[in-house]
């Protein structure tokens, strides 16, 4: 039986979505919903209908997955609990500090409503989180670093672009070689935020604009640049089309820890990931879950989940006996 | 509630699993159980008894869950199923080809006993089969491939020491570096065995010993080091005692991949272990499992189990929420 899965919101993360499910087999892409005019929306699968977001109840019987691709800030705190209740839904809500409260009013509605929900997939949180806490249990007596990049931020990108004077913007997060060389020698240093990444941008500024006071204002950005070393290249706007279209990122779990009596052997785990496309990995690592969220919703087993409560192998289209035969 | 282990054989995976209990606070060692003469077994924990391996089943109270220490070429494939009844188990069955039927029985065992056992744990079989299993389930249009080492092969070491003339000797399992960084730049290349590995050998010889013979004895191994680039250097034993002593481990799981609607874009996923002591090591990925292993017996959920049917948080000692809270 396929898994017909449904796409809530369709940008980058949306269009990921759509591409990854044509490289699961067991699943379908059943419907598009969006906020905008649906007879605007040009997606690459034609003959998938595109209904309004307002009507998603009316095709509860359709979907057996619906995957929210809206954003963090504002959309997901009020959608994933609203559709919770009526859906198997998976998002991606990533603002670490506001997890716990979302995983309760999403726990609240699935559970009330008999459905199975899943957040904060993806890489970070999702698969640096698994890393995280795996490298944690096996080497208790150690410390591990999350290292970003090199990668586009759109955060950053988007600090830039509200700067005046400038056209358009590109924002890479760069981790510190010598600190990830390091933490991989088995050292566990204390770092200041500028000692793990720096940050390189490429700026188109308008005609005639004080480059050295754009270049300031990005360098002394609180929050955003002011704490790093941070470098500003200006370019032209072809430029910056040409050689810094693509949405690359990635990064490093990477722990190290001491076992032994008298704790004289040291062990360093690492896990990292070189991604060319930040939306389409996400969407893969999406896509692996939904397919475990639904098995577990034909289970039983409601309420909302996280990536650390889900058995590895339900992430997987093959069989149990396939998977320990081929895999283990 | 303290999680009482025992430890059933004493080698180097019994004195890294006595080790790895220190570190982790919910646990403790309950028993040694041993097939020697348990009042010659002389172990770093004066205060826990010995007890002879023919006896364990007397001590099934004491025990809340029993790691299994033997091989896996004549140890495992009885102890693990004759004790499965009557101890929640886990051991380091690591015979690839033959998981499948010691799955089996071992589950009817653990069934029957209405215990909990976990089988192959540790890091190949165990973390790296898990790296397998999430980077192929996020990447289903990719290739993925494993390197072991720099480290020590016991097995091919053994082998070595068979040879007429050879006092002793250490071999190390080298990965091509070029192999490598073929596969972490995202090509898909086939390897032959050749192309993947190396082969270092340590030997010390009888004094007068033809060298030239054990050489190319050695080098035209069947299985062992036939199909490999092997290099062969004779040392004294002093020189073995003092540069080869350890038993480092290590390797790498990398698995690239394609994604998009016109597959436009790569992801590469490594996993790597550097590990100063692979017994040390495996003793800590099996006593964080041991307590996964408990806490499913204690919900009731009895049977052999494998690493991909184990949710990552059951592995750490603190609660869902802290876990969500910290690590997520």
């Amino acid at each position: 039986m396929s898994i017909r899965v449904g796409i809530y919101g369709y940008g980058n993360l949306g269009r990921g979505i759509e591409s990854a499910i044509r490289q699961n087999g067991d699943m379908e892409l059943a419907a598009f919903f969006t906020r905008r005019d649906p007879s605007l929306l040009v997606t690459k699968s034609a003959d998938v209908p595109v209904y309004p977001a307002s009507e998603v109840e009316a095709h509860a019987d359709e979907i057996d997955v619906l995957i929210l691709c809206g954003g963090s800030a504002t959309d997901l705190p009020v959608q994933t609990p609203a559709l919770a209740s009526k859906f198997c839904v998976v998002d991606s809500f990533d603002t670490h500090a506001r997890i716990p409260e979302h995983l309760l009013a999403v726990d609240a509605a699935a559970k009330n409503g008999g459905k199975t929900a899943l957040i904060s997939c993806g890489w970070d949180p999702g698969m640096f989180s698994l890393n995280r806490l795996y490298a944690g249990a096996v080497l208790p007596d150690g410390k591990d670093y999350t290292f970003w990049g090199r990668g586009v931020s759109q955060g950053h990108s988007d600090a830039i672009r509200r700067i005046e004077g400038v056209l358009d913007a590109k924002q890479y997060t760069i981790p510190v070689e010598s600190a990830l060389e390091s933490v991989r020698e088995g050292n566990t240093p204390e770092f200041t935020t500028r000692e793990k990444h720096t940050r390189e941008c490429f700026v188109v500024a308008e005609e005639g604009a004080d480059l050295a006071r754009i270049e300031s204002e990005i360098k002394e950005m609180p929050n955003y640049f002011a704490d790093y070393d941070t470098t500003v290249h200006f370019i032209s706007l072809p430029e910056l089309r040409r050689d810094h279209a693509g949405i690359p990122h990635g990064g490093f779990v990477i722990r190290s820890g001491k076992t032994g009596f008298e704790r004289e052997h040291n062990h360093v785990i690492e896990y990292s990931l070189k991604l060319d496309s930040n939306p389409e990995f996400t969407a893969s690592v999406i896509v692996a879950y939904a397919r475990a969220v639904v098995k577990l919703y034909r289970e039983g087993s409601f309420g909302c989940k996280t990536v650390f409560d889900i058995p590895p192998a339900y992430l997987s289209p093959k069989s149990r006996e396939e998977i320990i035969a081929e895999l283990l």
